[in-house]
């Protein structure tokens, strides 16, 4: 590949994240992306086949690294601390990109190999991660007992929804946009819930005992 | 209007709301409802001036009574029970309209007299009720200080994305679809969630003397 058609494909990319998050959606046109990349949108085809293979193409970039969540399984913190590190890293990705699940759940609803690939790479390796995680806070004493699959949407879900529902910050709160002071206190609030939320009764006592 | 005409605007609004439901978007379009209600696209146009129109009636049907949840802050039970009280109400609401927020964020695109409708009547009395909340737990010494907007935002995401990226069910999880028991467990799972989360170190440490 030339370093131009390098530079193309970069710059179509690019126009797709870059208009996903200023409309807050990602029912965006061939022909909207092609003015914003300034390129012919028959390039879109040429390069990625189409306008989803593009937006996979995309999404590929949001892919948790092989590995990253098992070496974070087996770091040498609590499992407590690993779900803040874990809370902490979701929420930057998307902060960077917050229509990630929206263009998750589209690609999806696409009948085609993506759904195997986005299954693989996104929603699997999440689950087990979890699975995982909260099996090893019940193993240490400091988790109780929650189910995965519940606890995968709540966590999701709550980190999520102020980028995803960001809209609502100006019309229900007055806020007029995510800054990062709004977002270190997300980040604050989370963690703080979560870490309180899946306690064991036992840590719940250590706390007040150290606070007393 | 005649019992005809409001069949028919019934029909129209019941045939967005399956679409929606059934294909697991809110990117539907006329032709796509007027051949599921079985009229004429112009139809829609006749009874509500445009497709956002209808779109706006139908999310009109999910606000919440006026007063109610004032009621509920003033009901004799706990802060705690107001809360859970609270999760039941809104999982039971995006059960029936999984597309609910979508829908929301997808009106308030459109320049037009629709934000503040949906401010007024779903963004901000949420944020107030939450914030009341809150307030009311800390004033019973059962909840910690929490950013409401924060928890705005968690418990909003945490409760709507079973319903939201219920796709990820059976990618995620083999869990085909979303059945009562899933739904009860989720609620379950929330409710011990969030009451622990915002419990304050003194209610968690009266848990665990219960427990004792």
């Amino acid at each position: 590949m030339s370093a131009d058609s390098r530079g193309s494909r970069e710059d179509i990319l690019r126009a797709a994240h870059e208009l996903m998050v200023e409309m807050d959606t990602v029912e965006i046109s061939l022909s909207q992306i092609a003015e914003k990349a300034q390129l012919s949108a028959a390039l879109v085809k040429y390069y990625f086949g189409s306008k989803d293979g593009m937006l996979l193409e995309l999404l590929r970039q949001y892919k948790t690294a092989p590995g990253r969540l098992d070496a974070l399984l087996a770091a040498p913190v609590s499992a407590s601390e690993k779900l803040a590190m874990h809370i902490q890293g979701i929420v930057n990705v998307y902060s960077r990109a917050p229509y990630l699940n929206r263009l998750i759940l589209t690609l999806l609803r696409r009948d085609s190999p993506m759904v195997k690939e986005i299954s693989e790479n996104f929603m699997r390796p999440m689950a087990e991660f979890h699975a995982k995680l909260l099996a090893l806070g019940v193993q240490e004493g400091s988790m109780r007992e929650i189910d995965p699959m519940s606890f995968n949407f709540m966590l999701v879900g709550a980190c999520d929804n102020l980028f995803s529902r960001r809209a609502a910050l100006p019309l229900g709160f007055g806020v007029p946009e995510i800054t990062a002071e709004v977002r270190r206190k997300h980040v604050e609030e989370l963690t703080r819930l979560f870490l309180a939320g899946v306690a064991s009764d036992a840590r719940a006592a250590g706390s007040e005992q150290r606070s007393a």
